[in-house]
């Protein structure tokens, strides 16, 4: 399965929990297992973290934006080298299990796209193993 | 499964491959297979790193309260937002190979789990998937 | 399956997409599933990211070796606590899906194994989960 993210700035994470969910209970017939989900690009990632207060995710993306410098003398001609390194630094996959057609996350716990060369038309693949 | 873990300090690295291989142990059945670490928490992580040498989780664990800074103006209000990026920096899980119920680690490994914002009472899932 | 990685400077990512895709290609029975790399050491990493341009993954290097400094007043006697730190912030492993054979990566991605205390020899694990 696919899901597809369009995101609107540069860098920003985007809460596709509910998404995914939908994603899920629209296949009606797995109930217990793990859910893969996968970014195939390379200026993007997946993380876990709070979704209560959005204060959260931006607090994350300021200080991922400060610890890797916007310029640094890049050899990549394409001006988006910082965008590949928070995607190695946070990670193209996650994976959280499913009971019931919907992800087993804790209380706080959300599921975000994250953007560091937006705005794009993004994708996340999502696949559910039994077990 | 769930392990429960109890931590002691604001930051620290606590060594569980022994609760995990135990808690592998106690369930009997299982022989090959790939094990499933998953914390719930927003402020936490679980990371596989050296175990034979104490000091390195503390050098890991210096580092890690070096390059998020303490104060830098958070939005979040509960004063907690370090711990809420460290832990999307290490990763909410793990994932290890598990023949004949015991964690399949390289020499130095251990597996441990990462407090960020502690003292507290925590959880790590634990899963075996056959395969 | 094991697959040997040799690397010939202190930090450095190699490419191991082609061999990886050699290995899956050399099994034979495996159709449609989930790949799974696991690094058994403590002072590399697996990542996966840009690898039409090989100026990417030096970017990316340089900003990690630029974050994690190499002295700090580190406790680990051995010297190469900053090797250990990467590993932690890059991880052990990654998972992803195999379609004939073959790794299903996006257009621009493929697979590195991180050396960050190198020259040595290296292993990574890889197994192919159905699903």
């Amino acid at each position: 399965m696919i899901l597809t993210v369009k995101t609107r700035v540069k860098t920003e994470f985007v809460d596709i929990t509910s998404e995914v969910n939908r994603l899920l209970a629209s296949t009606g017939s797995v109930v217990d297992g793990l859910c893969f989900l996968y970014v195939p690009h390379t200026t993007a990632a997946v993380t876990i973290n709070e979704s209560a207060d959005p204060s959260v995710r931006k607090d994350i993306l300021k200080v991922l934006n400060d610890i890797v410098p916007w310029e640094a003398g890049y050899r990549h001609l394409e001006g988006n080298s910082p965008a590949h390194i928070k995607s190695t630094l946070v990670g193209a996959s996650e994976w959280i299990a499913v009971e019931n057609n919907r992800l087993v996350l804790g209380t706080w716990q959300g599921l975000f796209f994250c953007e560091f060369d937006g705005p794009r038309n993004r994708k996340v693949h999502v696949r559910v193993v039994p077990g």
